[in-house]
């Protein structure tokens, strides 16, 4: 006997969150705890939001471990807006070595050359962005100012399967790391980390909200043109509260916090993430060829899979049989093509299953 | 017989939302339109959140009459990341010139230095923030980028009660204006505006969306420093979605602007706010000094209304009594004590009289 369930929502971000959060907040939307509002109505500075913002900003580094020598920002701007703000604040308008694995480096890279003398130490752009530099041939220039790596790539489907030691590496760079689409998912070595910024619309919650985690020696490091409301120290110094934050969205956070502790935290979601990416990579390696992700084996992200059907033509009625098996946003970025998969930690293993199980009876009956 | 109502929010924001609003939003939490997904979990890029985003920002160009040569653009950042996100779009590092009326126009004049040489066009500061500058005596300089005013200022309570004619006092430059805290309560006569932006978090929707109408001919001139995520040329080509736009705060935003034309549309919402602040204005005058409003008849704003009690020492007992009237969120803004009432446009006139009875009730009890 099957419980009813919503459809499974494979969209690469925003993203699937978990039931039991949406329940809540739609459960407290008019009256959080008796404070007769709801907490989009609150004042930020008002004890009832603060409670909601210090108690979401406690479980997340409890969940991560993050040492006290860390803070953690709640900003605005999204991982676009931070390809901006990482050099603004930390590049001293130096040097900013970037490892390019994806579109998502690629673009940092960009960026970060509006403000910095920024160079791609590796790229993988000659193998169409589907495996991993290997760190002893980065070109690492001294006295960078940081290095810049894209932890998992959500268009190219790239992960990294654990983090580069730059000091085993001769450097002395401060390590940067965009980890938007897999935070959360397994533990982060903070020892090797200097700043981590993710976009919430994955694995955190809704879009609009951006967690940055920085080493405190260095948030005084910001170019004069940096913008207050997205300088580090200052952002740093106010409790996320120099502007006003994004109240509900750090909410809900909140709530995916607590929902990922309730599950048995970050080592449940990392052994689930691992269950649910093995089995449907499984499932495209064994079609016979008639699915095929391109990733290296050694650089596959268990977040986000990117698969291509041999027969392009059968797209359309693929995507179409997927949203009739309640299998939702399947389709692939536009720059890159087919379908995607994203399996963040709010994706039931039933839905993996789901998707296994489509893929091989789509396949059986168009093979 | 009285209707059980909630209590009645004062906030300056985040504030107040229509009720029915937050009902529709909790209703709709676990499955939009039939959708499977709640609006948090939609791709920016889906059809179905494309279709809410293009609603919202047909529906706040209609209720503002928004002529077609300006672009509307839901980003993030707020009024304080406006101050920069502003001269870094439109200063081309030259001369702009601010009129200063209260904390928020002094934030902006501040942060503008940074990419410009920002002056003071005229201040109201000798007068504690107190009233407005005369028009006629404005130092313009000829060949300013654009003046920047702020229309309502939400910590002193200052509102222009029209919008000044920068062609008719002889200047060329484009007019900008921080109307975060009035927005959508009075119309906007766009042949004097060059741009306009609004944080969401008071008449429109929930903290961490702002809103930015700009001229067409306005789009052109940002400094190669400007982040792209805050470009708004590139923001406008992209519909608002260079970025991953804050999804869920467009959604509100465009439940918000669908109740206002409900309610009969900004000329509905503006005699309602005549209404609200003249009761209120009203009682703070004829108490017999027992509270005092410090602002000038003429710059009062209709929206933020700070007050003082003669006799501070029952600031607490004031504050207590007007939480147990379930009137919340009276407590003036740090930085000029006191008292204030903000009156948004989801304020019902009821509010606005529980807070006359409430002044009155506590004056005869402690006068």
């Amino acid at each position: 006997m099957s419980t009813p369930h919503r459809p499974y929502n494979f969209s690469a971000g925003p993203a699937v969150l978990p039931e039991e959060v949406l329940r809540q907040a739609a459960e407290e939307m008019l009256d959080w705890h008796g404070s007769g509002m709801s907490v989009m109505e609150m004042s930020h500075r008002g004890k009832e939001f603060i409670s909601i913002y210090e108690d979401a900003e406690r479980t997340v580094r409890a969940l991560l471990q993050v040492p006290s020598n860390f803070r953690i920002l709640f900003m605005q701007g999204g991982g676009l807006g931070e390809n901006a703000i990482v050099p603004m604040n930390l590049s001293r308008g130096g040097l900013v070595d970037v490892v390019v694995t994806g579109s998502w480096s690629q673009k940092s890279l960009k960026e970060a050359g509006k403000y910095a003398d920024a160079r791609a130490a590796a790229s993988n752009e000659a193998d169409g962005h589907h495996s991993l530099p290997a760190a002893a041939g980065w070109q690492l220039r001294e006295g960078a100012a940081y290095l810049h790596i894209c932890s998992n790539e959500t268009i190219h489907g790239v992960e990294y399967p654990e983090l580069p030691d730059l000091a085993a590496l001769g450097s002395t760079a401060p390590l940067v790391m965009d980890a938007s689409s897999h935070i959360l998912s397994r533990p982060i070595d903070w020892s090797r980390v200097g700043a981590l910024f993710a976009g919430a619309q994955k694995n955190i919650g809704p879009a609009g909200v951006t967690l940055v985690f920085v080493r405190e020696d260095l948030l005084d490091r910001a170019l004069p043109i940096c913008p207050s409301a997205f300088n580090y120290k200052l952002v740093a110094e106010n409790q996320s509260m120099f502007n006003t934050p994004p109240t509900y969205g750090i909410y809900i956070a909140g709530l995916v916090f607590q929902w990922i502790a309730r599950q048995g935290g970050v080592p449940e979601m990392e052994r689930r993430a691992i269950e649910r990416a093995t089995l449907v990579y499984n499932a495209l390696d064994h079609s016979g060829g008639f699915y095929r992700n391109p990733v290296a084996p050694a650089a596959r992200s268990r977040m986000n899979i990117p698969f291509f059907l041999a027969d392009e033509s059968l797209n359309d009625a693929f995507l179409a049989g997927a949203r009739e098996a309640g299998l939702l946003q399947l389709k692939g970025h536009k720059s890159v093509g087919g379908m995607r998969a994203s399996l963040y930690n709010a994706m039931p293993l039933a839905g993996a299953q789901a998707l296994v199980d489509y893929l091989q009876d789509f396949a059986r009956r168009h093979g």
